[in-house]
């Protein structure tokens, strides 16, 4: 017998039709023996509907009342999932955030769990109901209502899971799993049966949306096994662990992933001195813009390239900061290019593996695929190229890596 | 300066515009220095979509979780009215049952309300807000949203008026008052300025629907000064009070309440002897027939007539038992007739003036409409006529007892 959290999203919970096919699901659970907490997001469109009566009232609409307001969304959703399973014969009962008891600190529209009590849930749990919590909300220690902000009903779901130390968290979502690569660009990409916190956290700031990075974060840290799985389609799922859970014979590479969301800029010909980074990207982040990758070459004549990369939204904004900054340092000359991907290698089997970059660089030049740039970090390497090879190039190293390989993959412990 | 609580309902909340001009009547009533707590209901609408969908997953939805799911349509409004006073720049919150600690028994659905903790709103009207409170709704001792039933955001108006001692309890709605009779009827139907409480109690129950009996009880109860007023028009509404604020002068009829929604069942020849009326109306009780006026005629022959009224749906069930009793007791026959009206004069002027009930009976004869039962209270008597005479019935009193006449009516003190 197994302590489940279940979290269910927006479009799984969608309708009344999708609320009797999570109860359906639950009941299975339930028959086979296991203890279910069940955490709900808002029914799809709900909470986009309260937002823009709000505005429609208030321009910026107050943080507090607003949490009051969106609140409700998530209390919808477990007043009639606990109807449906009381109508399958099971004792149920919902939570809201403040009634757990939630704790959170008083970030409007953004706030932190600070503690859960898991009194009274552990004394429903014991007396073998089903519970049914509303995720994404809390309150805090004055009892004003809470929200958690995007990807908030994840974080419940997790910190539930590590409160009540759960034997997993289970997240429904429309995708059956984390694939080693996105099956829209690669045919044979595969469902991976496990990955680390670490891996999945590479994959997910790199594009692949499975999953909150915050709740990967959150999970990691309190070791909840965490397990994405289909609401629609029956099966596995990927589970998401630590490093030990995972079998020695893990090859190099878990996944691949990739985005065209960037932009590159370089400024070619700067003094190669103390201090110059920062009064390149100073300006930059006080425009409000995020760099993600950054690359300085090697000095020559004293001088040097710095190059970075920025969300393509920003490009237009980083080139007129970058403009100026130019001629602040008597720069060669402002090279960009909106026109890249960045491709990237995922896995903890880097560490023992040597030669990983290597060969990513072998399979791109196998392709005549140019090089732009290149980062590494413990676990992941990273490089950007000509966005018109992005596709090539991730079949090129699904391939080489041999991920459509099942026994090459993650392997169970 | 004054303590006002404002009571708005659904219709009053039924939109976005109507927020807004919720929120300007408040605005007006803080620049004229009063402090302010507004009660609200849900939109118009919404508390029906909630109850289908809750029909659609459990036929007989579970007390507790249509609570939680009912509870959140008051909670939207106070969000937005909250968002509305603060557009204005007023310095408002919201305050959910459960956050004011509106405590009440377990009782879902009907939950009473036991105990009220005023120090947080206290606070928050010494600071200059304006509090935005969920009517309907509350919280049991363990913390489960519960809601009030029927009514309900009436009786929380009243209640925290009077856990405030507030000096007045508005209640907004979609009348301008209350009146002598129903406008429809007669034409020169005037507004009341003044009514008490007791008054205002025979009107409601029968069938002048302004205002919940529950909250009119409560509010005398705890003395709370009670004003119905109109949403939409601007006006002194009614004030509903304590005898002892209404004038010494005041005539002996205040109103004219009238129903069609009897129907008038009689067993002829029953013998007169002790408990015959427990036999007769035992068998209708239990029937879950609810039985409104009794009248026994004196006995002729060691036999007496036996006439009671119930309400017309609830005619063809009292029929049947009340054949099955006429067997057992031998009766003579039963007659019974749903063509009925029951027409009314209240006034606690009753009291200390004497003729009234023949000026009424005088006034129907003189329109030749036979009178087919009476029966009175002290501040109330009610007659049965032929439903076809109602309308002119209820003019021809109006007129006799000169409720078109502003200086006759209840004159303020």
């Amino acid at each position: 017998m197994a302590l489940l959290v279940q979290k269910y999203g927006g479009t799984s919970v969608g309708s009344v039709e999708r609320i009797e096919a999570v109860a359906d699901r639950v009941l299975k659970h339930k028959q086979q023996g296991d203890d279910i907490v069940v955490v709900v997001s808002a029914m799809s469109g709900e909470t986009n509907r309260l937002i823009e009566l709000a505005k429609s009232i208030q321009g910026t609409p107050d943080a507090r009342e607003m949490d009051v307001l969106l609140s409700t969304g998530e209390q919808v959703t477990i007043a009639l999932l606990s109807m449906a399973l009381m109508k399958r014969g099971l004792q149920a009962k919902s939570y809201t955030g403040s009634q757990v008891r939630i704790t959170t600190d008083s970030a409007h529209g953004k706030a932190r769990i600070q503690d859960i009590d898991t009194e009274s849930m552990r004394a429903d749990l014991d007396a073998g109901r089903v519970l049914v919590v509303a995720g994404f909300q809390g309150a805090d220690e004055h009892g004003n209502i809470t929200t958690l902000g995007r990807g908030g009903s994840d974080t419940t779901g997790v910190a539930l899971a590590a409160a009540l130390k759960a034997d997993e968290c289970q997240i429904y979502t429309d995708v059956d799993g984390v694939y080693t690569t996105d099956p829209r660009v690669v045919d044979s990409a595969r469902r991976l049966e496990k990955i680390t916190f670490e891996e999945m956290l590479e994959m997910a700031s790199l594009g692949s949306k499975v999953l909150q990075i915050r709740s990967v974060e959150f999970a990691g840290k309190y070791q909840v096994p965490l397990r994405v799985l289909s609401s629609f389609v029956e099966g596995e799922g990927t589970l998401i662990t630590t490093d030990g859970e995972i079998s020695m014979e893990q090859p190099a590479v878990s996944g691949i992933a990739f985005n065209r969301d960037e932009a590159k800029l370089t400024l070619k010909g700067v003094p190669d001195v103390p201090g110059v980074a920062s009064k390149i990207l100073g300006p930059v982040s006080e425009a409000n813009v995020e760099v993600d990758m950054i690359v300085q070459n090697v000095s020559m004549d004293g001088t040097t390239d710095f190059t970075f990369t920025v969300h393509r939204n920003d490009y237009d904004k980083a080139l007129q900061v970058l403009e100026v900054v130019a001629k602040d340092l008597n720069a060669k000359e402002v090279l960009s290019n909106a026109n890249i991907a960045k491709v990237s290698i995922v896995g903890v089997g880097m560490r023992s593996h040597a030669g990983v970059a290597t060969n990513m660089f072998k399979a791109l030049a196998a392709e005549s695929i140019n090089i732009q740039l290149i980062s590494t970090s413990e676990i992941k390497v990273s490089v950007i190229i000509d966005e018109k090879y992005m596709e090539l190039a991730v079949r090129a190293l699904h391939s080489a890596f041999k991920l459509n390989d099942p026994t090459a993959g993650v392997s169970e412990a």
